[in-house]
C-alpha cells in the first residue's frame, strides 16, 4: 500500500507554514499552588510542511496528543504552557521532515474570589497557552512559550462622567458644584473583556494567576458572582471612583508588568487586548497594543 | 434505480415529528413602508414524516427554497413572516404524506434611529420569522405565523442604585438627603438583549417595527451608534431616571402590548424574553413569560 | 434601605414564568463508575416569581450555586442531573414566594474509546442536564430530572449511494452488477451530530453512558481520535455498510431505547435530535422526535 | 467642560497600536457586474493613539461609519474593499493625531450557481476585506486594500481511499484489481471551509468572485443547494477523482493564483487557510500558507 503522505505533492515546489488538527478537546490535570485542578482544553497542533510531501500525517498529531495528555492524566502537569510546550518538541520527534511546530491551548480556568471571605466563589477566566518549537539545522530543537489569560470586568466610561457632571450642574444649578466632584457622577458602565499575553524568549516561568490579578487591577473594578445588597453598592462606587477607557485598561495593564515580573528578559514580549461590551452602544469598544518588556521598562515614568 | 426515501425504514412504526434542513442563508427583499429592504436570512424549514416512509427528501425543501425566495428576489415579499407562510404553506404541497410544516427565519434588520435628527443612523436589529402549516384530514392546508425582533438596549438596575443611595448617605454625611433623591445615583448598567414574539392565530398581520418601538420603550433606555458627548449624558441621565430590572423589561414590554395591537385576536400567543449581560457580574441575568393576549387585556390595571 | 426586590412592580398583576441566571461557569467532581471525573459546567438557573413581586432577588441564585456546587467540589456528586435537582430543590426554598424551579447544566464529558485497545484515547462528548422543582398548595416539593447526551459521529448517505450505484452501473457497463451489489459504493458522508434526553416523571436514575452508547449505536459509525491508516478504513467501510439518513439515526436511536431501559416507567419522555452537517451541501439537515417510553414499548414491531 | 480624551494619560508614554470600535453592522450596496447587491456588513475600524492622548474619542469612527456607509446606502460603492479602503482614508483625516488605521468587514455574499442552469440557485459565500492607511511624516495619506473570501465546498480523503482500496482488495480477492483502480473507491469525505486572501500593495483591483472560483476549483468538488438525485450522484463521484487532503487545497490554491492574476504587482501577499471538518473525527484538520505573488510565480512548475 502506498505512503500516501510520503509522495511528491501534484502543486509542487510549495511547502507550507503550517498543517495540523485544530479543536480537539481533552481534559488534563495541572499541579497550582497546593491544590490540583482539572481542565478541559482545546488544543491546536501543527507543524510545517516542507515542498516535497503530499502530506503530514495528521494521525501522528492525535497519537501525539493521547500520549501526552490522555496517559498523563493522573500525573498532573506544571502548567497548560509546559504541557503545549512539551507538545511542541515531541511533533518535531514525530515529523522529522518539520523544522517548526506550534501549539495552542484554551481552558476555562477558576480562582476563588470574593469581595470579603465569606462572600467568595468560584470567578471564572480564560488561560491562553501557546509554545513554538524550532528545529535547527544542526538538528537541535528549541522552544518557548506565550502565557496569556483573560478576565473579564467592569469599566465605566470618564468621558460620560464628565459630560453627565456637566450637564447635571445645568439641571441642578441650587446643588453646590462641590458636590458633584466629590460624590462619583452617574456614566454608562459595561463588561470589559481584557486579555493579557507574555512571550518570554526563553524557559522564564509566568504565573497566569499573576497575570489575572493584573488584568483585574487595570480595570475599573473586578466583577463577583456573590454581591448582597452592600456588596453591590461598594463594587458600583469603586468602579465609579476609578473611571477607565479601553485605553486606559490596556495602557495601565502594561505598565503594571515590569514591576511585576522583575526578572523576565528584555526581550519577553508583552501584549494587551481590551473589549469594552459597551452598554450605551450596540457594539463594542477595543484597544490593543504589543511591546517589549524592555521598551516597557525604558518608558520614562508619567 | 430504487427510491430510498420512499421505502419504509428498518425501524418501523414511528412517525417523526420534524426533518427538514437548517441553516439555509438567503438574500431577499422585503417591502417596508415607503422603501424596500434587502435582508440576508437563514432559514430552517421541516415537516412531519410519517412511520411507513424511510425518508423526507429534502432535496423539495431546497427546490422550494430557491423557487420561493431566489426567483422572487426581484419581487419584494410584503414581511418575512408572510414569505415564512407561503413557504410553509407550499411544503405541505411538495410533501404530500406529510401534515404538519414549520419554517423559522432570522434575518439583522435596520431602522434609522437618532438621539436627533442630525444624529440618525442604522441601528441593528434581529427580525425573527415563523410559520406553521397544518393539512387538515380532508386535505385543506391552514397555516398561521409568529412574528418576533430582538432589540438591543440599556439597564440601569434599581437594586444596586438604592444600595448605592444608602452607601452615599452614610460616606457624605454632610450632604442633603434630598440632593440623592433628585439627582440620579450610580448604579451598574449594561447591555440588555430583549425579544418580543406575537403568534396570531389566524391571518391577522403584525408590524415588526411596532415591536421593536414597544421593546426600546420597556428597556431603561434604548442605545444609539452616534453620540456626541452632550447626548451621551442625556442618554445616561434617562436610562438612570427608569432603572429596571430584567423582570420589569419583562413586565413593562408584555403590559404595552393591548395598547398598540387593539384589534388582533384574544388567542394571540405574546411571548416576551429579556437578558441583561450584567456589568457586574461575569453572568447574564434572564427572564421570560409567555402569555395570551385576551389573559393580558383581562388584567385588571395596577 | 427599601427591599426593592420585594416592592410590588408598576406593571402590576403579572407574574413571570421564569426569572434567573444563565451562563455561570463552575467547576464540580462527579463520581462515575470506578473514578473521580472533573467537569466544568455551564448552569441556568431560574424560578417563577409571583405576580406581586418586583424582583426575584438573584443574588440567592448565584450564592446557592456556590454553597452546592463550590463548597462541594472535594465531595463528589452522583452525576450532573442529581447536582441539578438539589439545586431545583433548594432554590425553592431560598425563594419562598416561588413555585417552581428550573436547572439545566451542560458540561464537555469524555470517554476512553478506540478502535482498539491500544489505540484508545479520550472522545469528547456534551452532558446536557436539567431538573425541574415545583412546590405544591400544601407546601410539599416534588422534583425530577432531564438526562441527556450528545454524540458526534458519521453519517453516510444511503440516497446518494444508489445513485452512484446507478451512474457507476451505466459508466462501467463492463463491471457486473453484483460487483457493484456487495462492494460498498461510495457516496457523500459527514458529520453527524445526534442528542438524546431521557425524563423520567419520578425519580429513576439514567446512566449517561448508556445514551452516548445508544447514539453512536445509531449512526453509520462512531469516530475516533486516533486511527491509523487501516483503522481509517476499516471506519469508512463500516459507515459505507450502514448507509443512514438522519432519519434512521432518529428512528434507530428512540427503537433502541426501550431494550437499554426496561425499568424505566411508561411516562418517561424521550427526545431525539439528530443533525448531519452535509459535505454535499452548505447546510444541515435535522430530523427530531419526542414519545413517551409507554408509547415506544408498545409500538407493534417491525 | 473638558475634554477628557485629549487629556494626557495617567500610564504615560505608551502609544497604541489600536484603538477602534467593532462589531458594527451595517447595510450596503455594491455594484456588481450587472447588478447591485445588498450585502449586511460587520465593520472593525481603528486607528493608532499617540503617547500623550488619554482617549481616541470612537465617536468620530460611529459618524464616520454613519457617513460613508449609512449615507450612501442608494449610491453602490464598487466593493467591499474599495468602501474599507475610503473609511481607512477618512479615518486619518478624522483623527488627526493618528499615523495608521486600519478597516476590515465581513459580509454573507450570494453567487448564483447550480450543477445545471435549471437546477440553479444562490450559493453563500463569506467576503472579507480590509484596508490599512498610512500617514507619512509629510502628511501624505497612502492606503492599501485586503480582499478575502471564504467558499464551503467538499474534501474526500486520499489517504483513506488508499487505505480501503487496499481492504477491500483483501475482502474481495475475486474482484479483478482494476475494477479497484478504475471505479472510484470510498474514503471519507466532509465539509471544506476553505479562504483566499490577496493583498496587494497598490491600487490594483482584484475581484472577489474570481477568488471564490479558485477556491472551489481547489477543493474536491463544490456543493450545491438543489441536486436531484442523478445530480448528487455527479458530485460525489467528481469528488472521489479528486481526492485532496487539506494541504492539497492550500497548495493547488495557491498555485492556481498566478495565471488568474497575471497583472498584480510581484509584492502582493497571498494568503490561503483551509479546513476540513473531518467526517471521520470529532476535530478539524488545517492547512495556511502565505507568499508573495512574486516567489509563487518564480517557483518552478512540478
Amino acid at each position: 500500500m502506498n505512503d500516501v503522505h510520503a509522495m511528491p505533492p501534484r502543486a509542487a515546489n510549495l511547502g507550507l507554514e503550517r498543517v495540523g488538527v485544530s479543536r480537539v478537546k481533552k481534559p488534563l490535570t495541572v499541579q497550582r499552588p497546593g491544590r490540583v485542578v482539572t481542565l478541559t482544553a482545546t488544543f491546536s497542533v501543527s507543524v510545517d510542511l516542507p515542498p516535497d510531501r503530499k502530506g503530514s500525517d495528521l494521525s501522528r498529531n492525535a497519537e501525539l496528543l493521547a500520549e501526552l495528555v490522555d496517559e498523563r492524566l493522573g500525573d498532573p502537569v506544571p502548567s497548560l504552557e509546559a504541557l503545549c510546550e512539551s507538545i511542541a518538541r515531541s511533533l518535531l520527534q514525530k515529523h522529522p521532515s518539520a523544522r517548526r511546530s506550534c501549539v495552542t491551548a484554551e481552558a476555562d480556568y477558576f480562582l476563588r474570589r470574593g469581595i470579603s471571605a465569606e462572600r467568595s466563589s468560584f470567578e471564572d477566566y480564560l488561560l491562553i497557552a501557546g509554545a513554538f518549537g524550532e528545529r535547527a539545522s544542526d538538528g537541535t530543537i528549541t522552544s518557548h512559550r506565550s502565557i496569556g489569560a483573560e478576565a473579564v470586568g467592569m469599566t465605566t466610561c470618564p468621558c460620560a462622567m464628565e459630560s453627565c457632571r456637566a450637564l447635571l450642574e445645568k439641571e441642578y444649578p441650587g446643588l453646590a458644584r462641590a458636590e458633584f466632584t466629590e460624590v462619583p457622577v452617574v456614566t454608562h458602565n459595561q463588561r470589559n473583556r481584557t486579555r493579557l499575553f507574555l512571550e518570554p524568549p526563553d524557559d522564564s516561568e509566568v504565573e497566569a494567576d499573576t497575570l489575572i490579578g493584573l488584568i483585574e487591577a487595570a480595570q475599573s473594578s473586578p466583577t463577583f458572582a456573590i454581591l448582597k445588597r452592600g456588596d453591590e453598592a461598594r463594587v458600583v462606587l469603586d468602579a465609579h471612583r476609578r473611571p477607565r477607557f479601553v485605553e486606559d485598561v490596556v495602557r495601565e495593564l502594561l505598565a503594571s508588568v515590569p514591576a511585576a515580573f522583575p526578572r523576565l528578559p528584555e526581550a519577553t514580549k508583552v501584549r494587551a487586548e481590551s473589549t469594552s461590551e459597551e452598554s450605551i452602544h450596540k457594539y463594542d469598544v477595543v484597544a490593543a497594543h504589543e511591546i517589549s518588556l524592555g521598551a516597557l521598562r525604558a518608558r520614562p515614568s508619567a
